[in-house]
């Protein structure tokens, strides 16, 4: 499993952004506040300093949760470098500090620093690289295809153990695979019975990033040799 | 649809690259011959000067294409960023001619080029981009899994008219989607009736990267709402 994006090298080069004394670009979002909207202009590159945020996008009537970003991390990051409206909604699922860069601040502040850009690439390769297997996944099985979803929108964590609401993760599988909400469920109980997800209240937390992946492969081999 | 990695912004960086004098780095690679092996340690910044060159992934006793890169275009990217051993095979489908950075001489070269640094940046998020939605719709039905397929692994072409063996397409869209044989070469007869994908003797050629995209979209929104 690779290091996610709240890796020790990213929260350095926050605090290299912190140093050029930017804070006038902080903004403080209360938990449920909308940051940017679905069809938006990407003008500013945000970094998650405190809180959380989680991304969902809209299709038709259907409101799906994509990820959830964790302090340390950039987001909307793509659509910025592309200069491609947002695709989903970014929210602060907490209290939140974003820094919030408008477009030309944050391209001087990029070439003037290669090798914040080259941490960059790294961080865009290792995302790429996920989706590429998490694709590969999904072409596989029910189970396999469940799994990687699972994986790709809690992994914003790393190995990270946050609660997320339950209604939510349910939401957002059948958003990502369209299978039955009682599969999705019985595909749950297991992974708790596994151990790879745990349950507190109304919230499931992730256990094990790595164990959950090396689980949805086990299903696509199952499928492919079993 | 996006611009490729062989757009004019990336061409005009390999004419950077070829003005610091790096032709002692070119390498000829004869048709079916092996530029890198999957497990190899990611020594080398690979571009893709002249011809073609496949990217394939072996598992178990299965090979399937996983990509074609076109002229103009990096592959193995991904691995040298991350120093991870490649994950695929990587073979000259046509006589090519290979730009081989070695690590020291890529990575003091992308440090001293910022802009090509943003550049590649740009290009990762455009493929990371591209991923996110082919492993949407992966998640929904599977034509829209099997359209999603083709897309990635032909957009290497951008609007690419090449066209790649017949049999070489049916496996790729095997080893992605685990369907039948039968309903993958349906499929395919469906999208070459669509004027989506033609035939020249054995091969098949994609007559429009972002037709066969909305064509993906479709069969999702159908699966949705039909």
């Amino acid at each position: 499993m690779e290091k996610g994006a709240d890796s020790p090298g990213f929260l350095q080069s926050r605090k290299q952004f912190r140093r050029v004394k930017l804070s006038d670009y902080e903004r403080q979002y209360s938990a449920a506040s909308v940051i940017y909207r679905q069809g938006d202009s990407p003008d500013s590159l945000y970094l998650l300093e405190k809180g959380r945020v989680t991304l969902a996008k809209t299709r038709g009537d259907k409101r799906s949760l994509q990820k959830i970003v964790t302090e340390g991390s950039f987001f909307g990051l793509e659509e910025f470098l592309l200069g491609a409206p947002h695709e989903d909604e970014a929210t602060a699922a907490l209290d939140s500090v974003v820094l919030e860069l408008p477009r030309h601040l944050a391209e001087s502040y990029l070439l003037s620093n290669p090798k914040f850009l080259y941490e960059l690439c790294e961080y865009l390769a290792r995302k790429s690289r996920s989706l590429d297997k998490a694709f590969f996944l999904a072409g596989r099985s029910e189970g396999a295809r469940l799994a990687a979803a699972l994986w790709l929108t809690l992994q914003g964590g790393g190995n990270g153990q946050f609660p997320v609401n339950t209604e939510e993760v349910l939401q957002s599988l059948f958003g990502a695979t369209g299978l039955p909400l009682g599969k999705i469920a019985d595909f749950l109980a297991e992974l708790e019975r596994l151990e790879i997800v745990g349950r507190s209240e109304h919230s499931l937390f992730l256990k094990s990033a790595e164990k959950l992946f090396r689980y949805a492969e086990y299903l696509e081999d199952k499928e492919h040799f079993g």
